[in-house]
């Protein structure tokens, strides 16, 4: 009697207040299972951060009930917290082969690929693990072998469709699986988990296939020129269709970028790569080949500043240098709050003469709206929860949802930390749990929160000014100092004369406290900092960090 | 004779490498005017930096042979120097009307009012300065009152169009004075300066008028609701549509946000607004009047944090809360870089249920490759000199004007500080003068360059670390400290040990110095940086600020 009462849980860890960062604890009874592991990029107040992953502290406090990870896909939305979180919650994950393949090359670099353990699923296989049973259904993405998720459990089955999109033609393998989302439809769906990050796009999103044709055209426009062509490095089927393009063009192909070499080596590997013999080159090769017969496929489409094409831009890459004639095709669209990155480099190309295309050159991997209400109709879930995206993108679902008759009530915009408990009977938000976002800067992962990010963004704003002084130990008389020292502030040597009158402000400071007797190092440094800080924000209308120090001698 | 000689010269002092700091110096013998004086926006690697300007080292120096300034409209893209160009060059200025009276705005608040001279200029009107005649032509964008010049010298005529588009419709007034380019492309035009902002984008850009059609549309669906519109301050067409559609829809109006209300005044009292009886209220009567009977026009469009939009979005704004079921209308596109902070407000209106709408609720005020192919057809210059825009965009126009029949020796891409010398005979960049930006940080202008632009971005990646020692002045005897200080790079309260391990490497440091007899404080400092360096990338992979302060006693 008491499996029957039990509800399922579903508590998102992260992924419902931004594009990335995906994350969602599906809870039985004492049973955890974890939909994907993804790390987001910091945002632009995050000075200095290297990436994000999502806090665990939930997970950890129920170790002993995380029976695994089911991970969708290898993109870094998805995978990339993987290697922190495995380092606390060593449990097995579970993925197609091309995923798996991708969170090894993780693993090694991280030192744990010998005690991580995990398990290829194919597409249409099914894994028991506690009280679920989590099937794998092939779908469409921008990376190959893209899964959406049917999880069985005793309170009903949840369809979870990972980031996806209908391509009826792809290039690699079989279009989504529609039959078995209407198969499982049929048989009654408590919930669907659909991705949203297209929700606000009416139509259907294009075939990967179109770009090829696009490829093509292109190449048959310039056959007298080298063809450079960025695009993001784990779109395994863009980089099949460059190379067919080239094959048939009869042009040899270059891979340049460390993040695409690793993953098209993966790729080609485990057979997601058709590459034709002596297509691939190396690109000390490139010299034994005329330009036309060139095609350098790179990365450094969103305009990083590291990345391959960014440094062929700046004239800082060692091995390829931009000419005038060059074609260079950006396969991509900028991500948000890429796009003056990427217009820089597009006008340091162009001032190098190249010819830059931009256009038909790309199409999302996400659904758009007709796609997800193609899901919906095929699902046919008593509750909606709309995942993968920002506010904005979550409600365009909800409308969507709305539109196809799912009562108001039973569509779920939760935010991360929400735990949604749910039957057949009825579907509640009864509580929360601790979530939030992990700073990874450099080796530190946590040890830089919103302090030191407020720190950093108020020395980018103004600079420092340091002011030390030595105090003699019990009299409190100025034994050496005050010394200035200032970084970011102001050009020093043109502001000599700034710089000696902050030491008067400073001395006369510290005079006033003598003449009060006030001998308490924190109220003369409290002093010191007000004085000063008023004399430079009306000097200058700038407020630097102030560091008063006093040394005790 | 010597008249017949001498050639005109065309030196762009801003405004080729970016968008904005709009400055051309045109130069006759002992004759300079000057187009336009605009600012830019700092670049996202500026921190801390409020504005930029261009360097007029060229025009001090040449300040005796400087008759005037011309400006094309009333964008801070190409007024927002003046205030500080003028103090160290007090010209006259020559606009038409309502771009004096927002420069006027300006002046008052710079406290150049009563010192600078200026002048109201009508279309078809001309002003003879020195050797040169300059005739200001009507043309349409998104502000009223724009113009192109007509620059006639005696090594002929220069066109040069300012911002503009072509709207045969326009809200104010008329349609840009086709008749005239075309009169004086019959008399022959040396050269044609045409705005390349949209150069990359076919066809023609849309009237300003189907955005009011939009608007009535919206306001007859939305009878119900408040309407809360966020647009460019200074686009006084888009507000007077706006004041139209509540008009006809029974609302009142609100303008909220500084440089809104600002804008709206001045273009009202100079006519460029026509507001019905009793529409506009002020924003204490809001609360007088119903929900659907109220219409608030807002600055913030941009997403900028402090404008009126973000704090009603982020539920700090005094005097307005946002509502589940608000309509609020983007009547306008993100700039490049601001697509993340616009989604971020949309995102905060959305979360507190309001409907916001951004589809076909905004048209461009710069003219298309359609537009640009008609004035160049109409103007016939023998010389193309594409102007406002980044390379790319240059270099589009570039391509269009090619497609037009104009020889490519004829076409030339400046450079900011380029001298283009030309006359009937010949077109040639024969020498450069200085140019660059110049920072305005607060109170600041110029004080601020590059090196201290690097130490804020280093201070913004990873903190600063100061180590502060006192030494015997004679002896080296380390009398206190070393303390360590720092800020922006770990959160100390938890790597008490790390600050400890810091302190043990810098005794550690100082200490080989002893032994080995190094008394010179230069590289006591030196060593002690460069121990701590090291030992912080191992232990953390970061690269904070390192100071080294000894203090002699």
């Amino acid at each position: 009697m008491k499996k029957d009462k039990s509800k399922l849980k579903i508590i998102p860890l992260g992924g419902l207040e931004q594009i990335g960062m995906n994350m969602t604890a599906f809870e039985y009874e004492d049973s955890i299972i974890v939909v994907d592991c993804g790390l987001s990029f910091p945002e632009d107040d995050m000075l200095g951060i290297d990436l994000v992953i999502p806090d665990i502290t939930y997970l950890k406090e129920n170790i002993d009930r995380v029976k695994g990870f089911f991970i969708t896909h290898g993109h870094e939305d998805h995978i990339g917290a993987l290697p922190y979180v495995l380092k606390e919650i060593n449990a097995p994950v579970y993925a197609t082969k091309l995923t798996i393949g991708i969170i090894e090359n993780k693993l090694t670099e991280h030192d744990l690929i010998n005690t991580t353990k995990r398990k290829v699923v194919k597409h249409g296989q099914s894994i028991n693990l506690g009280a679920f049973r989590v099937e794998f259904i092939k779908t469409n993405h921008s990376i190959a072998d893209a899964s959406a998720l049917a999880i069985y459990s005793p309170a009903g089955i949840i369809v979870h469709t990972g980031d996806f999109k209908v391509d009826y033609t792809p290039v690699f393998g079989d279009a989504i699986d529609l039959q078995r989302f209407a198969e499982i439809g049929k048989k009654g769906v408590l919930a669907l988990m659909c991705d949203s990050t297209n929700a606000e796009r009416k139509g259907f999103t294009m075939s990967e296939r179109t770009v090829g044709k696009t490829f093509d055209n292109i190449f048959a426009e310039h056959k007298n020129t080298r063809i450079i062509i960025a695009t993001f490095a784990s779109n395994v089927d863009r980089v099949q269709q460059i190379i067919n393009s080239a094959y048939k063009y009869g042009r040899k192909v270059v891979v340049e970028g460390r993040s695409m070499v690793n993953i098209i080596t993966t790729a080609a590997e485990l057979g997601y790569l058709d590459i034709p013999n002596k297509t691939l080159i190396e690109i000390e090769q490139m010299k034994n080949y005329p330009d036309e017969q060139m095609v350098l496929i790179t990365t450094g489409s969103q305009g990083e500043s590291m990345a391959a094409l960014s440094r062929m831009a700046a004239s800082i890459h060692k091995k390829v240098t931009i000419k005038p004639g060059d074609t260079v095709i950006f396969s991509s669209n900028p991500i948000p709050g890429n796009e003056k990155a990427v217009s820089k480099v597009i006008n340091e190309l162009s001032r190098q003469g190249a010819n830059v295309i931009f256009q038909d050159t790309h199409v999302s991997g996400h659904a758009c709206q007709e796609e997800i209400k193609l899901i919906y109709t095929l699902v046919q879930p008593k509750y909606a929860i709309p995942v993968h995206g920002e506010y904005r993108h979550l409600k365009a679902q909800a409308s969507v949802a709305e539109d196809l008759g799912i009562p108001k009530d039973n569509i779920f915009i939760l935010s991360s930390g929400d735990v949604l408990e749910l039957d057949k009977e009825s579907a509640k938000v009864t509580g929360r749990v601790h979530t939030g976002a992990v700073l990874v800067d450099g080796l530190g992962v946590g040890d830089v929160g919103n302090i030191v990010l407020r720190d950093r963004q108020r020395l980018a704003e103004d600079g420092i000014m340091t002011v030390v002084l030595a105090l003699e130990k019990y009299s409190n008389q100025l034994l050496s100092g005050p010394d200035i020292i200032s970084r970011g502030f102001v050009y020093v040597r043109e502001s000599e004369d700034l710089m000696d009158q902050c030491r008067q402000v400073a001395i006369e400071a510290l005079e006033r406290c003598q003449n009060k007797n006030i001998t308490e190092w924190n109220k003369i440094k409290n002093t010191i900092r007000d004085d000063l800080g008023e004399f430079l924000w009306k000097q200058t209308k700038r407020s630097p960090m102030l560091l008063v120090i006093i040394m005790e001698v």
